[in-house]
């Protein structure tokens, strides 16, 4: 089988550090042809050091002169949109980083297209990989859990305001907390029960922090600058009698730096994520099941691994461009009837 | 100062070992004359072993025979309102077990009356009492909370469906985990936020568990006969952008056998009750503040003596008329909304 | 159904803390008669205690005079065999405590005898009788430890060599740590394999502590009169390719005061007694089972439950004559291949 | 004094990363002069990265074209007592890889011609090299365990049968768990009882996980290819009623991942291996003595160290002939009486 | 033998709990005939409970009516030295609490009478007889500590002042922490340093808790009536070129709600005593050694019991008058050399 | 600015390990010129490392070939008074290592002279400038603290004589745990006391493991050549009855393998230095305070940077000449009472 030519769009971090090594990892079936960034020189450089042929800070450039089957799309949120759409109408596969979009109907357009195209749209939600989501998924799946009726979703930080970069930035990122590290658990959550949009969303927003300013412990934020939410709580219902309680921040005065889990109620068993157990029971008597060997994982290769799996067709677990239309539904939904 | 003269009504293990202890303790300022109970002679045994004069089954006979000042109500939740409201009329001050009533309706129509009259009419909300919910009222009031704007009110059992009693009974109970314990930390949180009416109330409730039976932690119930809740979650936006995130049960499949508790998070410092610690900034840097020689107190008497001094005339922190129909009107609609 | 009549053989500290109590719990259907006992002030001083009606020396006179319906032997244990054998000649039910004689021919017989008039012979070997094996069982039973293949038994003392009683006289006693300690053990393990008689014993005996004294931990013992074993070790395989390895002590130089306990390995899971645990495959993960609710329970009267149902014909789980009869079969073995 | 002329035999991971880097840092007493493996290209290779000028895949050649001193013979098992003995004809002391050989027979003939040839033939049982047991034969020799009389040996792994290699294939390997793993700590434990063949020897070997599959922790194994017992217990019965309780597995349902340890039991003190302490009296109290600062050591370097001291004639402990003979017919004893 | 007759002075707290039934279970050697407190009602009350035929509010009195054989003497530090030397100059031999006396001159003419007339005076230092420094002595004993050269000796409460009793007022007491605690601890680790006059002192004293007030953890004491010490730290030169660092406080800002304690440093080893720890080396290898079946004593009994073995010739472990005149001494320089 | 030109004198360890690095990392303000050290070649060789132009083995070349604005004095404790006389005498600012000197007549020399000059000295604790002490002065500063009134200053190792370097030459280091690990404590307890001579200083040393030998947990040393204290304890009482209890010691028989520790008490707050915490009182509750982010720092970069700093005239928390001399003042005055 001849090799799949992906192309990079966006030259940060992320690319640097996640997508090209995980891309690299697979050179038995795909090959990194070209990266588009803003600053060609920075481009140039990455590619030259990653032995990418082609470095160029226009799309269409790229698309002219290289024949892509694939693209990475790492920019910011704001420009989510626009380049995954280029690409699309280009003929391309694409793995869009997180969030999907800016709104709810740019993230529609965009599963739209890949729809009418027939090529692969899909989300870097790169968390499903876990070997403790997936043990959590198996468990459900083997009727383990019983049926799922609530859960506890929950990604805050104490005071991880990040001091790099365009988090506190409204314009950029499309919001705070919930659109950078909510989405990630609410993901996860939604994975649980079908994935489909709530009958009823209720929640708040907060930024008494952001905009106070503080210790920061992910450096220090200018919090004359901030105008996001650091702190979002939401309660999903949805069709059926099933419900989620979504906590996520950037800070918040609790104890703990950094709490990422998942609190899964079912009618046989509950299950916490992190790190992972069970609680249920075993021969008529209450049990908690405890798994001491559960490996750590490379996340971003196995999402790149499934992204790539699914242009050849094979079921995947990744988070397709069906379901990030609907998550980024409902979080439109949350910032319109929670937020500040 | 003449003594005042105290009636219970109910006869029941309430009664038995809880508040005739405490009025017994506060001796010289109150007096048990009567004791009212559906079975005439376990209660007159009862009386005997306390001491108690008067010994009925109607309560109206009581009201002839026996000049009363103060009753304790400690009959059953569908009760609670028809003794109460016949105490008043009495011209007698009452202290009602929780909760209020059955119905928001009946809890205006107790608290009304009880103004009219011009007497003390308060519920025996006893968790108010702790030494960690007055030090967190303490902190909240010094200022060291700064504003209060999200809470969690946990109160959660693995496996505590009474084996007893009524309490899987709806008829009598008038529902079951929400209005047996969540009141107790309902009530906790809203006295953090100014027991207010909320905007938008969320919520659901499940009853997988006690439908299907099970190991049990407090005797085993039958599941065929179970008719209530088993579990209650609910969100709570109050006006002015405040909100709770409140949790009950009486079975869910987690680890913790029982989990009681507020998470207070205030744009100053956050705060959890139970063991009480305090997470904030001290000299510019995260702090965490812990205070190991907090007393377990006699939350019983010291909610009974606040009884006692608020029909003094003094100012104290106990559950009032007007606080009980708020909680009563909260309770009913998340019955309405979430309710099986 | 009239009350079983029931007496007690030897006046001492078992009777009067263990298999009283329980038959005085189980009144329904059971009431103690007579007791028997060396010292007939002492036992008449009991019986008066307990509300006894007959207290004797002689066994016979006891026969003679009551109607005995069935028999407890708490006598020492050089006495089981003669006083079983004749309470078994005079009809009675026997609940004998351990171990069930002095010599297997001893215990062969008094099987035999039971069967021959019809009468149930048991073994107070109560430990059969806590939640942690009931559990163990069942998980067995249900097929979750797949094939059992070798256990490890464990009883033993860092220095718990008895300063009163008889433990140390052989002659009194037939042996120390393992017909003292080691039977309990054993019977659990025999249990959970079909309790058969083994193929091959090896195995040795110890007594350098004994022999010479040092710091006792219940108790200071005298090493002159010390003429028993204080450490057995012994290793048992039993037709079909199953083994145990059996360690028991009343001294050994160890970290722990007191370790009781059964390592269970199967080919589906492996189980710790105490505190229980599995240790098994769960979704295809290597995963530990936790109990953290199993009761402490009335051992004691759960065994002597056991007793009175066995003799009204119902199954249950208590140690009748064939199996003390194998018990002490391998207990000999053990003494004659391993002894000191 | 000129160097020391020393040879390899086998090339694979053991040579490469333990004999070979414990010789280098012992270059001022010798020097590799050449290396004989299978394959001749990745031999040359070994040879060329560690700057070793002979590559060979014929031992004789080698002889042939170097003179050498000492061989390190790091070959499969099947293959210890060829190139063994070729070794030692050919004038080498030698330094073999456990266990010693495939059979008793081997081991004796290994052992007489060493002493016949003078040379020191010595077997790379390196954990004699670890601070903790060093700690334990000096407390032994200086009279503080008095006298060991048993020993639990034990060498467990849940589910750690090697993927790779050829350790679950009886041919090459001659046994499972009990050649592989229970030979390093049968060697400790026969080091503290004057490394005697046993009276007796009773056991019992196993398979069922071994030939089922299941999750592994050290790769996957094929349960097909599975030849080899996956679990061994043997209770050895020495001269003077001394015993050893041996306890070897690849796979077991246990909880721990990994035990390897000796409980030591003495009159006057019982040691545990690891981590190291002693339990005895102090004073006339009981007492448990820990050691904090042990240092972790380079056990390879230590042994290999012994080994070239053994050769110039010093005292070592380093593991002889004669007691590599003894094991081999210890370990022949128990697959022969307990095997499969 | 006849009975030996005591007679109780003072009748407090520490008369009835501790001395008198510590006398009552050695009533096969002494018989209390008679007590002398203050308010004579009380003081019969007391007398009648514990059987006590004599009961008086003048010890003259008491003298005459009595036969009195030995006296314990448990008034205020106040009054120690009067009724001790009343009670010497009976010829009873004598009991007294701590301290010895309010100074150095007292304690001294005290032991010098007690030689004049052959009487015991012992004082009540009960700590001695725990199993910790019972130990640690005999560790001395037998040398493993080698030569002892330095003793950290801390008595530290958080906020330990007493809320009842005269412990605030100096008049009465003689001073605070160090007078009522420090002495204690100062009189165990005296005992390790052959109970010596230090060739030099120095220290201090502090109040500012004490005179500032402040939560309490043994009742609330009031701040304007405390004047005495509520910390002293001091350093004692003995000659030999010995050393200790003695701490002791009513109210301390630490972390511990209470510290009692000795460092021991030794040339062998060094010991801490709660929980009681060596640290020394063992088979040239740096350990700990634990002692983890030490039992609690009941330190009164044992110290009532050395005080009537000492009567009757016996060497024992008490406090005698000339060890309570140095201490007194001590104590003395300290006040006047560090004292507020 | 142009850039300060440093010179390095004493070639060694704390040259190439700290100073250096730290200087390098500012490259902005300072450039390395040259580097003085005893052995030329080393010296060159390090100078050729770290890319700097001058290498010397005398000072006064150095001097006349470059200019130098300032110097770093990494020489053993017996020259640096030379060296700095010399180095001020050229005109240079100087940082010098600890202690300031041998004699307290040296450090006031130092001190004089660097005043005389204008010029900059100061000495390298840098142990100030750890995030934990930074934040008790800022707690002390703030008021939290209260008047601070007793400290604790402890730098004790169990067996940590250096086995290397002259740590136990009394003629190069001046003394043992003292002056190489007892300053840097007490630099940090006098910073927090207003840094006086004492009114009054009591103390005693030893030698009693130092002179015998023993396991060594820093390499092992030579007993036959330790002239120096192994443990020293000291009581200073400072002016307006402050106090300081000082502790070190190289080698001393106690549990932990080193303690680096302050314990502060003052009138409001008790401060643990590590980890640091906080005791006191908050909202009328005793409370404990911890930090549980504080970061770890590169002190050495921090004490460099405050030395530039200071040239600069900025205010910074360094020790400089008068404290210097202060220390060695009473560094001496404790040989001189206490020493051995």
């Amino acid at each position: 089988m001849s090799l799949l030519k992906a192309a990079i769009i966006g030259g940060g971090h992320i690319a640097d550090q996640n997508h090209i090594p995980a891309l690299k990892k697979l050179s038995d079936q795909v090959k990194i042809v070209a990266v588009c960034g803003r600053d060609i020189d920075k481009t140039r450089l990455m590619a030259d050091q990653h032995g990418i042929p082609g470095a160029f800070d226009d799309i269409e450039n790229m698309f002219s002169e290289f024949d892509v089957d694939l693209v990475i799309n790492c920019t910011p949120n704001n420009l989510h949109y626009d380049y995954t759409m280029q690409a699309l109408k280009n003929g391309c596969h694409v793995l869009c980083e997180k969030p999907p979009a800016m709104t709810a109907a740019q993230a529609r357009e965009m599963a739209d297209l890949a729809k009418e195209k027939g090529k692969i749209l899909a989300y870097n939600f790169q968390r499903r990989q876990t070997s403790e989501y997936l043990l959590l998924k198996k468990c459900q799946i083997e009727g383990q859990l019983g049926e799922v009726y609530h859960i506890k979703a929950n990604y805050l930080r104490r005071r991880g305001i990040p001091g790099w970069g365009n988090f506190t930035n409204k314009t950029i990122q499309g919001g705070g907390a919930l659109i950078d590290l909510g989405v990630h658990i609410l993901d996860l959550a939604l994975g649980m029960m079908d994935y489909k949009i709530p009958d009823k969303i209720a929640g708040n927003m907060y930024d008494f922090i952001g905009k106070t300013g503080g210790k920061g412990l992910k450096g220090q934020w200018d919090p004359v600058k901030f105008d996001v939410e650091d702190a979002c709580f939401a309660y999903l219902t949805f069709p059926g009698n099933k419900s989620i309680a979504l906590s996520c921040s950037f800070a918040l005065n609790q104890k703990e730096e950094e709490i990422i889990n998942l609190e899964v109620f079912g009618s046989k068993a509950g299950a916490v994520l992190n790190p992972f157990s069970l609680h249920t029971e075993v021969a008529g008597e209450l049990a908690d099941i405890k798994f001491p060997f559960l490996e750590e994982t490379d996340v971003q290769l196995k999402n790149t691994t499934a992204f790539i799996d699914a242009i050849s067709g094979k079921e995947t677990n990744i988070c397709l461009g069906e379901e990030g239309a609907v998550l980024q539904e409902i979080v439109e939904k949350i910032y319109l009837r929670a937020g500040l």
